[in-house]
């Protein structure tokens, strides 16, 4: 791995260089694990922007006595100091290091915070450098789409163990559903699940995003699960809607409304499309159909080391679709007060068509 | 709750004129969730400063869509309004309200966002007003008192729980007491663990911060076991340390010690002590015994919304202790590649002594 994280970071150097930087302080930790593998709960990374030789052994890593052991084992490449001030520590870093012209993630730094850092990096201008690693972060490099691939693997073999062991019928509450899909996700490798669970039956389900509840799940329902597992810090995505028992005439008709259209916005999802496009190829479905009111929210979102990163898939999104990005589809009906249904995968985009992780079905299951 | 909330608008209102700030705007979540009881995962709230009649009634709030239903529920008492930009369009109302000085947390709104906020609340002036929300929450009303009681009885109970029915015993790895300690605490009503469950046995026990592993339990071996539960928000946190079978005569001697010294810690918890006198009250001990540089971290933190937040107890802290405060005591002894031994409780600060929370025994046992 230390060699994926050092590819990161020559290409963060390219893109200080752009910006004429002599080096960029990074204080959001989700980047500091992205550049350097490192999981603790307080760093900051000071890294070096030309690419003279031994250009990596001027880059410094910061974190607090605490995490001493694990900083040797994670960030075992980079000088490594310890201060529990960790990016106080690197700003003062900077006039012994003689940078001039240090950017700092403007998107993360608090307003207060950036007094903070100025008052120690005297002299050095602080330049405005928002959102550089969220841009590398886009597009997944073979070890991050492993870890997602895990994780998604982790939520499919969840479902699957918890429908075939019975979890999934009347009389239990949506928690004990939840809090069963779960650990199930746990027993199949998560570290915990990527965000919280959502099990909502029967007239619940037409809230998009219902917390479970006590609930009793009830023959006939319509019962919607979304959820997902952390594996490697890595987050899955997915959603399944069951009915238990027969389905009802409309809810088979929603159901078939909402594969189509998630069929439609997969096939969207190709190298240079616009992310927007995207989401009309699934929305037109459904509006076809008439049901455009009942799809208010956008068609997917970005995974990765956040549940929701970019790129947007909706019409308030910008920009266009490249190789190694990580996306969800995830179309939705609502019916206020009678039920809902949604269907979500995980995909990675590749040159040709795009890479589905996440492999439960997505025919109508009644169970 | 209403009335709580209500009540700690008007405090922070009180707050506000004498920074002669006709308003303020909050955007940190918890600091919503505090002055509203708003839980959802986007909001800002714009609260009026002056405190003329129906005062109130000019304080707006703000999420986005899919929080509609929620926020009737959760915040029935204040105008609400739609906007998934909640922060700027509140921003926004700043000039409709003809508002000249509006304070923002600094602590909290990043160095983009108040470029965002200031283009939306043309012409006022945007005031830093960091920590004013959080010097409120310092002081746990009885309503936040009683969910942190509740998070330690889930806490108490569920350790009950795992020793009684033979979940401590040797064969089973650190990650799988880990695992049972939490679903116990669902059990008894906690929403989810307040931070991730240390379980660390043998050597092991002398990292502080240890995370499970693997690791399988043997006969003799000290086990910690630094653990909370998470209800209505509130967390609860405790660390007990016990031996499997009988305690050899170094694992009593350290265990005494400790015990001795979180004794000496709860003892200077009262009004108006010094948060570093409670530190040296109980490093005395510790250091006495010749330990001293086997305790290497602070001797607590307050708790509440946040798993760790203001005072530190610790001889990096500053100030005094008030009636109200909740506050943890868990000083410790590790030696490497041995064992280490510590002991927490969670407490509230009150007039005469304080309210022990975290109810289960202190005295050694052994399993």
């Amino acid at each position: 791995m230390s060699e994926a994280h050092a590819h990161r970071r020559h290409a963060l150097r390219d893109r200080l260089r752009e910006r004429e930087l002599d080096a960029m302080l990074v204080t959001d930790l989700l980047n500091i694990r992205y550049l350097t593998g490192f999981t603790g709960s307080n760093a900051a990374l000071l890294v070096h922007a030309a690419d003279e030789p031994g250009a990596e052994e001027r880059t410094v890593f910061c974190t607090d006595g605490r995490y001493l052991l694990q900083a040797e084992k994670q960030v075992p490449d980079l000088e490594r100091i310890l201060d529990r001030a960790s990016d106080l520590a690197l700003a003062g870093h900077v006039a012994t290091a003689g940078y001039r012209r240090v950017g700092f993630e403007s998107q993360h730094v608090t307003v207060d915070g950036l007094d903070a850092l100025a008052a120690q990096a005297d002299g050095a201008e602080l330049v405005r450098a928002p959102g550089l690693v969220e841009q590398l972060r886009l597009v997944k490099d073979e070890s991050e789409i492993e870890a997602l691939r895990m994780a998604c693997a982790a939520a499919d073999r969840a479902l699957a163990d918890l429908i075939e062991h019975g979890g999934l019928r009347p009389g239990r509450t949506e928690l004990e559903v939840a809090r069963e899909l779960e650990a199930r996700m746990l027993d199949h490798g998560a570290a915990g699940p990527s965000f919280d669970t959502i099990v909502a039956a029967g007239p619940n389900s037409a809230v998009p995003h219902h917390r479970p509840t006590d609930a009793v799940l009830a023959e006939g329902d319509l019962v919607k699960l979304d959820f997902g597992a952390l594996v490697d810090g890595y987050h899955s995505d997915m959603t399944r809607t069951v009915v238990l028992g027969r389905a009802a005439d409309w809810q088979r008709e929603i159901y078939q409304l909402v594969q189509a259209a998630q069929t439609a916005g997969c096939g969207a999802v190709r190298v240079d499309a616009d992310v927007r496009a995207i989401d009309t190829a699934a929305r037109q479905v459904i509006e076809d159909a008439g049901y455009g009111d009942r799809f208010l929210h956008g068609l997917g979102h970005g995974v990765g080391l956040e549940i929701h990163e970019a790129p947007t898939l909706s019409q308030r999104g910008d920009g266009r679709i490249c190789a190694g990005m990580a996306v969800t589809v995830e179309p939705g009906v609502y019916l206020a007060g009678q039920g809902g249904v949604r269907i979500e995968d995980t995909l990675v985009v590749r040159p040709s068509t795009p890479e589905l992780l996440t492999l439960t079905t997505k025919e109508l299951v009644e169970v």
